[in-house]
């Protein structure tokens, strides 16, 4: 493969690759069916639902609409049981549909077309798509969200440290811990519900932008595809796709969540931690270290979150500074935002069947809940709460303490209450009740605090929610 | 300027910036009082809050919680009025606040950090003040929004072209037009009011990071700072930043609208568009070249997107895969979020400036909107309408009378009934009430269409909206 | 369609996409060989290089070489000619290919894997592919820069405007503008081979990441791959992806370059502008709108700086924080950089056929450029540099002419010299020398300026390097 | 803080952000000498070879190119002395420098702007600027490198673990790790060097885009600013910022690479992983909890890729669809690459200072090492090496060995010749020469692999280099 070889094989390619002339790359660059064809069912409902308006509006014949609505449930069947011939020639989905659509029904599938556009076709059938996806997140979540209440139940008391900076700070509880991602995705529900509500108005009707002469009834085509009412103006209807950016912000918010926790799995896996065991299904092995447990899955969520964020920046770009109304360059929306919800769905499932079956390490979770003089802000806090010394002694006094027992080579808890006392005379016995780390977890009663009292509530409320 | 004295100059002006040394640098890299100075009203608003309710649960002594909150409201005047010195070795906003009200009262100041942490105290601040945002982008949006509607109502059945492609495709009218924004920024509006009640939670009582065990009422403080409640895991309360990039995001697909409409200002400033005049405000221009008034505001609106959408981007790397809790990256999170809601707030004002001294062309919008036969699907809508011709006929025959009315050289609307009988005999007179564009924009009554009856309709609905 | 339905068929989606269970999520997040198929020829390019140095080592009989080596170019034929059966369970083409080796070989491919491991394996295949991809971005970007110099020298005269913020500043010509992208896409394509140099050294040999006890000659397989040497330490051959991020960056930038051309053709094919005609086959039209052209191809061009810079975004993300060495994170690389290097090579396809045959309105360029009083500057410039007035005092005389052709109706070079006396005594008859577009362009002959024959200077030293 | 008094306040806010007035709204987006005054410098330089060409060419007197050059002069010392007064409304720099070089030399300082345009100056200003940056980081690439190389010099052949998937794989060498962030910055610095070397024409003389009627000598002011040559399209000149893409996308890339390190940093200096001990410079602590080492500057070298990455996405965006030439819009290019630069110096100082005063744990690292079976992937390249066996019956007999091992509670040198003999006949005493992790690095030979040879030899050519 010597320099001029190579070159060579690279025009080759180059030429090869597009030897066929303009009409392929032409084909190549803007032909669409290579993708929408996902959006078949979407396009066949709006579809239907559009020849059914016409029909109750007197455009169509009752007998046209009837020889639609039936042509298009089979080329429907004819898509799902995979006897369907996409064809490239035909550019797109709608085309595809429509033709088929003729030749099953003849002439009255030409009037299909009556009073839309592809531009408001289009439309329809995505924010179909994009909102199918907004219940699918919204399912997923709450899935789960199911599993880490399930996680926080199971472990709402055993203790564990609490980072900060991947350093000790203060003991908390594996409850609590859980519980917190539920919080996180509980908002990225929220979120996706909020988008999909905001979406939820139908752009059929707008027609190619200005809307039509024809006395169609917008709101029977909302009504039927489950949308909350028509669009208000046609030019925006036709334009916009601020819908998807808002879903797609929304997954990356999600997928920021699912890598900090897929980050957090990762680590615990390691030899230095062994906070958590990943089982088989979601880690693969070495056949000669049996100890090498690989966390394959937990990985590749820590790394989805790119592709998701990847797919936001190319919608934002190809928006960026187009004017109105519809351009071609807004053909580009879709398998950004497919891919994007594909990955977002199979994270969702993937962390949801990880958490399921992960198995803390009890022990190994208390015994580093316990190191580095953990419960030292318990001290200090009770000595300001107990003995009413400002926030300042109170802390030099802890820190004397810390040092005594370090150089006595224990952890606080066993000091003798005299040498207590010999730091700071009005130390009394009960200060023992903050101290280790189950005193201090169970002390942290202020709400939504690691407490398992408090997780325990947390939980309840929880489960009743998804229940 | 040779390369060696070059390098050298490299050398040293490396050296130079970093002359003082691994101290100089660490503060450069870690303090964070150079941007987070601004988060001063709310740090003392929390602080404020915080101590009243230490008094009211008998944590602190009424009259501490007396001095604090007097003290504060001085510390408070002191940076309002210019007089308070920031220090850089205090590092940040709470530890330049809480010395200065040591100097001012002295030992009290001590009680005020009792049963809360630098982790809670900064994810309250930093909440406040993104709440904040989105109020002032709410309100922001309302005024722009307010301008588009008095842009609609002042040409509400002016026609201009609709494009798709940027080529004209059907006419339209300028109010229709201006119209479709105020959808756009509606969205963008409730995407803002979504935000801030998604956010209103109160994470102050979270502590470091496992809550506390003094008798804290979190519900007062949460109260106290207008949020609906107080957040219910405090690991979560100190962890995450969706709150953020949820702002973020909403402010990038405002800044997206931006963008599209600023570059049909651009476009439509071009000696070859003319179809408006934007004030001398908002350009600049040639002392020379009377005709040339460059539209920088609106340059510079459609270049913005591209700050807010990097500042979000920044967030979302900074946040991936990071394990819980506060890790020290977050700090990064303050700067884009002040740099981008800057941006944004500024966008929107210079946008409705714009918009509300901006003049159109009528006559040019007119003519343009007239030219290359952008009524013929007029035609053909009218053909399937009246004389219930299938679609696709309905199309040749359009086909065929415009390629009449181009070899005439006229229009369609100046073509003769007989002339069209020519190509179809049913034809009749009533045609022509849908040729021309003021005919064809009337025609367009489906709801949310262009016709300036649906437009007057969408203008009131809004007025009474945005009263 | 109800809102219960719906929520029921969301969650029936959600269950039934993965009702299969974990193992069939793990392998659909897991596997690669749906995408890295693509990367056999490499593959296989690769292990035929290290089987024939192993041979040469004396690791490997000279036997087992050739059945290796043989059977290789067999499973090559196989894939080539679309009899080879991918198979999922495999989970990776490496695994694809050396099963299919072990059934045609048998024993001798358990060989094949000595002294390497799918670590370096899939670092050399990556790299060759990008490599490629290197290559096929310089052939392609030497094809456009070819149609921009052909469009240069047919206009190299032809004046046009040269706009700043999209306004008429001065006039300049078709050729010059045409060989300002040559100017930008030889960067580009510079880019491209710096990049190619710096990722051209071998992974091969790296082993899982420690390098390898057996006694593998390394400068071998590297100059069998046509690498320039193989890697210096191994960890960082199985560790790093910043070969692939360098590509998708010089990729980015290119995209950026060929979008601002696509936004000028866009603009340029409008009804106002009318400055070039695209040809039939980029763009569609309608059958009722002879005028209509939409310039689609134009406008993906346009849109696909989104996917790129969206692809650039998403590896980088994934890379962000990863420790050594190789991490399952690192699999998210090739999607990325397949579909931006499909994306770049079908743009540069595409506009390079776009260019070929688009055709520059010269009238209408020519008058657009005369318009505006654009040679004003010109005036101002002779003023100062014939008649030496200073370049304020310049301007004041420049305005009070422009001034004067404005009330007058006419242009700058319609004034007579009389009128010019009038406002400055010293205008002298040879003024009319620099006025007029035909003689502005003409007089700028500085460097890299836009007269004519500068640019026919640039024109022939291009067509020498692109020969 | 009721609801209509937080509503009252973000209006009031609102308004009172902007209450100046439009003019005060579009200072605020429109000047620039806020931040474009940090190019004082290269516009003082620039300007200075610009006036010693006018003279040379006698476009300008000597007498007036003398007091222009002497009076750039005095404005540069009032600038570095901080006597200057920069007024924001003469907009930018160059508006700022000029007025204060009129009002010190009066009329000749007129004469400096003949034979250019803010558009080639703000163009040559910001190059040098960049190009400036393209030093600074290849000096601070090359003193990092310089740490790392001494880090590894230090520990050449202490053991430590190889990860992938941040489990044990391999035992390696502290040495060679540290090695490996060498090739990585290595290749960051060569890029810089090729942006540098790309970037290096001069764009002055382009003037306002069209080049100029004056005699200029472009070869001149090119050479005296240490440009290889001037640029050769005068539109391209004033209109691109791909040099300030690649200089981000390098940054990039370089950031990514920090953020790595900086992420082993923080996982090694847990309390679980102890591998480092970051000195106290680069740390924060608590009084309380002496174990607790916050890794602050790690963790912001690790956030820094979000800014970095940020900026790049910033000026790709504002960039995409920009036709030629100038537009407002690239207005936004200087703060984003200002930014990533400092951000990239500031990453680079403080990680070459972590680095150079960090402490391995060397006996952690040993220990860690040796821990996990792993050097059995040496005992079965032994097998299949020494023994000849096929690479499935080594693994085969390496499994059992393990098995053996894990349930004896040993490690696998810790088995006697004798046991292993009972699982494979053929193994003889010299396979203790690769069990064991000393043995296991010191048997990796190959070239770039992690024995301490190899290691030294790397170490050899980068301190020769480095010198």
């Amino acid at each position: 493969m010597s320099a001029p070889a190579e070159s060579k094989s690279a025009n080759q390619m180059w030429g090869g690759r597009f030897a066929e002339g303009p009409d392929a790359i032409m084909t190549a660059i803007n032909a669409s069916i290579g993708f929408d064809k996902r959006l078949y069912a979407q396009d066949i409902a709006g579809s239907r639902a559009h020849a059914a308006m016409l029909a109750a509006t007197g455009i169509v014949t009752p007998s046209d609409a009837k020889a639609i609505g039936e042509g298009l449930l089979t080329v429907l069947s004819e898509i799902e049981t995979g006897q369907f011939q996409f064809r490239t020639d035909l550019e797109d989905i709608h085309m595809n549909v429509e033709n088929r659509l003729k030749e099953i029904i003849g002439a009255p599938a030409g009037r299909l077309h009556t009073a839309r556009s592809r531009n408001d076709q289009v439309a329809v059938d995505f924010r179909l798509w994009v909102r199918d996806q907004c219940d699918a997140a919204i399912a997923g979540l709450t899935a789960l969200m199911r599993a880490f209440v399930a996680q926080a139940e199971a472990g709402v008391d055993w203790v564990m440290p609490g980072f900060t900076h991947l350093q000790t700070a203060q003991p908390v509880t594996w409850g609590h811990h859980m519980m917190s991602y539920v919080e996180m995705f509980a908002r990225d529900r929220s979120r996706f519900e909020d988008a999909r509500r905001r979406m939820n108005e139908c752009p059929l009707g707008a027609a190619a932008l200005a809307g039509t002469g024809f006395p169609i009834d917008r709101q029977m085509t909302a009504a039927a595809l489950g949308f909350d009412r028509p669009t208000a103006n046609s030019l925006d209807s036709v334009s916009d796709r601020d819908f998807a950016l808002e879903f797609l912000a929304a997954s990356s918010i999600c997928a920021m969540h699912l890598s900090r926790f897929a980050e957090e799995l990762v680590i615990w896996s390691s030899a230095q931690f062994r906070f958590v065991r990943l089982s088989d299904k979601w880690t693969t092995g070495s056949s000669i270290m049996p100890q090498k447990k690989n966390p394959d899955a937990a990985e590749l969520l820590r790394a989805k979150i790119g592709r998701i964020l990847g797919a936001t920046v190319a919608l934002f770009t190809v928006m960026k500074g187009l004017p109105l109304t519809y351009s071609k360059d807004m053909q580009e929306d879709k398998e950004q935002v497919f891919d994007a919800a594909d990955t977002l769905m199979l994270g969702l499932a993937a962390m949801t069947g990880m958490v399921g079956d992960m198995t803390a390490n009890r022990d190994v979770l208390a015994q580093a809940a316990a190191s580095g003089f953990s419960t030292a802000t318990d001290l200090a806090d009770w000595l300001v709460r107990e003995l009413g010394l400002p926030f300042r002694e109170a802390h030099h006094v802890t820190g004397t303490l810390v040092a005594l027992a370090e150089s006595a080579g224990c952890d606080l808890p066993d000091l003798t209450l005299e040498q207590m006392q010999g730091v700071h005379a009005g130390i009394r016995a009960d200060v023992f009740d903050v101290l280790g780390v189950e005193n201090s977890v169970r002390s942290r009663q202020s709400y939504g605090g690691t407490a398992p009292d408090q997780v325990r509530a947390q939980i309840a409320r929880w489960k009743e929610k998804l229940a």
